[in-house]
């Protein structure tokens, strides 16, 4: 311990975990401390580029707050969100596949009833979003609780405006006793991830671009089945083959359908143009 | 692109970067993705400790502000710091090894004449620090700058208090012709490093003190020679084997001798007890 060298740090370091009486988290600091290391040891980390990484996870940590989660936004991007939602999914063939959960969720939406529309203010062409929610046996689940978020034509979830006062294009639905659900909404456009902080500057660094392509984002819960976090993505977006995140599933790609001024799936007469997407949901045995 | 699994994403990750021209940051990426992601696969990190792990940088984030970095307090308790000061610093045998910078050094310190009390204020038993600076042929190196800093006998660096308005403690001397320098400052203590934030609560997790063996932070710079960053420890204090940052070698632990009142080695009267420590550095050839 009093001789440590670039040889001999890793196995002080571990030795120093002795006493931990936390077995997972002695596990996790161990596994993490080797990998850390044989980072640095393999790039041959200079002083510079080391300060370079306190500065950079120092500004993460600084334009993080109640609204804007950028380390999140860097799990993302390096692709660890998509590695660690894939490793705990591992479903069934036939379950509709998990993804990546994103920065914009926000705790406490509205409860909207099946109709309603959810975009509650939020600007883009109408939508009328439908599908049924399933088990794995093809049994309707009713009353499952159907949670779901989007950004606006402009690209921007509501938590995202400065003068955000409510919840818009945000909210919880109850599928039927025949599994189905129904709401309104708007038109999802794809949107780039908030690249005005450093992890917008390591994208740039790196060549990346920041966009998403266009994409709803759902969470399912239901007693007896898996928790289902999910996107539906739009079918020709330019974006699907290099989604910033990671996110695209090929079974998650849908279709929206444009329709002229009419009457809309759910009855309404719509004198502008609209859309519609249909989606059903397989969930998972809880395990 | 579209069918990312968890085997399958490290790879996409990996090509996204084709577009990047900084190579060197391609391939601290490159390394830093497939580290990152390995650490996951071989924990099997769940969702739930994947969350712990952001909410943990998020608090590292918001805890660290200009007088307290605790990102690199975290590197220093993973034994990163060491690695790297270690991996940079390979010397010629007969240099002063380095250690680790730590996260209390401040700009714009004092200078300080030789023979000047750079306490300033700090409260600790009076300890008077002499040497030689040389370099590895012997030659005495004059005009070197030799900063300083340290704890008070509280374990707190000025920068730690509250009210804090004045550098104490610390300061930057220039060495004499002959190559020697001289000032007095305070006995150091050992100290615990900020445990009240997230890394306290991580070593404490881990069954870890937080405590460092009393030391003298130098920093030392001179035309033509390698900048030296390292400590000087204090002999048989109780925590030279188990440093909470990995800093201690056994080539910079020297004896503190004490003395009862009377002359100090620059012919000051004391009439309290005091220390004394000589300490030489050898400086490395600028590469
Ligand atoms: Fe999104
Ligand atoms: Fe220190």
């Amino acid at each position: 311990m009093r001789n440590l060298d670039e040889n001999t740090i890793t196995d002080a370091v571990l030795a120093r975990l002795a006493q931990a009486t936390d077995e997972r988290l002695k596990e996790i600091v161990t596994s993490l401390v080797r990998h850390l290391h044989a980072f640095a040891r393999e790039t041959h980390l200079t002083e510079a580029e080391w300060e370079a990484g306190i500065r950079f996870l120092t500004e993460v940590g600084h334009i993080t707050d109640e609204k804007r989660q950028e380390f999140i936004l860097l799990s993302d991007t390096l692709g660890l969100s998509t590695l660690v939602t894939a490793m705990n999914h591992r479903k069934p063939a036939g379950c509709t596949e998990a993804t990546v959960f994103g920065p914009f969720f926000v705790d406490n939406a509205p409860v909207y009833n099946n109709g309603d529309d959810v975009a509650n203010g939020a600007q883009g062409e109408p939508c009328f979003v439908s599908g049924v929610v399933r088990g794995l046996e093809g049994e309707p689940v009713s009353g499952a609780r159907i949670e779901v978020w989007q950004a606006d034509e402009a690209g921007f979830y509501d938590v995202q405006y400065d003068n955000n006062d409510t919840h818009r294009a945000r909210g919880v639905l109850h599928s039927l006793p025949d599994g189905r659900y129904h709401f309104r909404s708007i038109v999802g456009v794809p949107y780039p991830i908030p690249h005005d902080g450093p992890v917008g500057s390591m994208l740039d660094a790196l060549g990346r671009h920041p966009w998403r392509p266009a994409h709803l984002h759902f969470m399912i819960t239901a007693p007896g089945y898996e928790r289902l976090v999910t996107h539906v993505f739009r079918e020709d977006d330019r974006y699907l083959d290099s989604d910033a995140v990671f996110g695209v599933r090929s079974s998650l790609i849908a279709p929206w359908r444009q329709h002229a001024s009419g009457t809309a799936p759910d009855g309404t007469h719509m004198t502008t143009p609209f859309a519609t997407l249909e989606f059903d949901f397989v969930l998972n045995r809880a395990s």
